[in-house]
């Protein structure tokens, strides 16, 4: 089985309104969706839908935590979240049926998490754990938990013989990365929030981690050669997932957006680019290839087979209009032409 | 006791932010507040608060709806909300606390009703109804209620010797009229689309059934003299007052924002405006007014006393932050102070 890790699980809501959102005014909404969510819960929909057997952990309280229990049974995805005395934040998503705004987003803060009820999780992980065979963690950690959180769990899975697939942004990717977890698949912006490099994650940010990130790793990929900087490759995510490798992953991967995925994955810098740009809702697309991503790891397959898989994935939830959903024609068409290259 | 009914309750929620809304962009909300809402319920919790004894009636059901029972448990408002296999409707209203745009709304639509359900409501209504020295019948009705549930429940109270008010927008106080409430309470703007001449109520509105008014009612007041455009005065709520008598109200009590109300009751034009101008949410300000005219129906008192009471009680719900909230300080102030004028 597959753990999830959905610490800051959302029930995500969608309003759609037949105009445009105009501050200062009361909108009367034409229809209401909600559905579980958080990027460890899509990542558990998605592999739910391939078939695979999957447990989807985290934190849920109250009476938005029991609809999103109640959705999650609903849609067929086995869960095991921890109870919370705190209120499960929702998002609520307002979606311009007539195109002009796109969506309009509220994320409500994460619940206050204690002490114990942290302790309640990992109680509860570390039974799930033994018989997994690669967890996911993924996303933002709530109030209270503590900032090495992902560490912690990297360790305890490590020390079950367990991969872990990290996919999480700023503070919580860097204190992660000391737990050496096998794959981290953060974004590029977050990714440079994590080296220290990007717009502060906070007022008082002064970048000085950078300088903590060792050169080299024990998987390390070469320096960005000439090949790196080709036809549709994009340098920087490339720099970035090598200095994640350095800095203590087993092997990274940085999405970029509707342009692919790069990687530095056993030694080797790859590209994978899908081959037709996808048009939809990208929300949940990083999620569609961490799934892909775990089932590699758990199944112990070639990075070119994991990262192909992880591109059509992503594009085929792209196609989907819902986050966690994937297009079955788009990924049936994508699946045999993603192609990767090697840019070591 | 007194009853409240609220057929469509909401669940209010409130989102502050730090600043203002920008349309096709996320925001992070800061914090979270939810009450239980709808025009009734707003009014059962001022006359909770005022320590009149009282019973709020309605549909409620989903999580929302087990929500808005809590959180009426909690606040100490009695209540008996009949309960439907629907969920409550959720009203999203975001504070940009930077105060540049107000508060931008998003209001879920109500939830199906059954007819089944709606028996249902009628059952525990005429249970409830037995006890009652007065009923107060307030805001819209969920899809699935008849139009004319309004004239309905009236009838089933002046069947109990029990006098109703109706505060309600378009065509449910049309169908109302017909019922002979005692005392009616729209705004201008409800009261204009109820006698058919406002801003259409729907795509298809002839405005035919303003000609179904008779020019006459039991305690009609007269036509608009000299004295009722003068000073402060708003002849259009005047007539409207009137007419909504002339249809079959009791008495009709028109709202016409900061500047008070006016009112046509036992044959003569009244109006009442605050001796300052209060600012603050005007949420609710309506309902306090109706808290304040259910006491004076189920008391018998004087329309100088009610009228002046709801004024006052309407000023200090707007300098209450939350909507069902009274300042206890601006009503202590200003009752005293509020002045009934007579343009009979």
């Amino acid at each position: 089985v597959i753990v999830t890790v959905t610490l800051n699980a959302a029930l995500d809501v969608t309003y759609v309104t037949p105009g445009g959102v105009r501050p200062g005014t009361t909108h009367r909404i034409r229809s209401v969706a909600q559905r579980a969510g958080g990027k460890g819960v899509n990542t558990a929909r998605v592999l739910a839908s391939l078939g695979e057997p999957v447990l989807a952990l985290g934190l849920a309280g109250g009476a938005s935590g029991a609809e999103l229990r109640a959705e999650l049974d609903a849609a067929g995805v086995p869960h095991g979240f921890t109870p919370i005395a705190g209120t499960t934040r929702r998002t609520v998503a307002v979606v311009d049926a007539s195109g002009t705004d796109g969506v309009t987003g509220f994320w409500e803060p994460g619940p206050q998490v204690t002490g114990e009820e942290w302790q309640g999780f990992r109680a509860d992980f570390r039974v799930a754990v033994r018989d997994a065979r690669a967890v996911v963690l993924a996303g933002s950690l709530p109030p209270g938990v503590p900032g090495d959180a992902y560490a912690d769990l990297v360790g305890m899975a490590s020390g079950a013989g367990v991969p872990s697939l990290v996919d999480a942004d700023g503070d919580a990717l860097r204190a992660a990365l000391s737990a050496r977890p096998a794959l981290v698949k953060p974004n590029a912006e977050e990714a440079l929030r994590a080296l220290g490099e990007g717009p502060a994650n906070g007022p008082h940010h002064d970048g000085a981690s950078v300088h903590q990130v060792p050169a080299t790793g024990e998987h390390g990929c070469p320096a960005d050669g000439p090949r790196a900087s080709g036809r549709g490759s994009s340098p920087l995510p490339l720099s970035l997932a090598r200095r994640l490798v350095a800095g203590g992953a087993g092997s990274a991967v940085v999405s970029a957006g509707a342009r692919g995925l790069v990687a530095c994955w056993g030694g080797r810098l790859l590209a994978v680019a899908p081959p037709r740009v996808i048009s939809g809702n990208a929300t949940g697309a990083g999620d569609a290839a961490s799934a892909a991503l775990a089932v590699a790891l758990a199944r112990g397959l070639p990075p070119e087979e994991a990262l192909s898989r992880a591109v059509a994935l992503s594009a085929a939830a792209v196609a989907a209009p819902l986050a966690g959903d994937v297009d079955g024609d788009v990924l049936a068409e994508l699946e045999p032409l993603v192609a990767v290259r090697d840019l070591t």
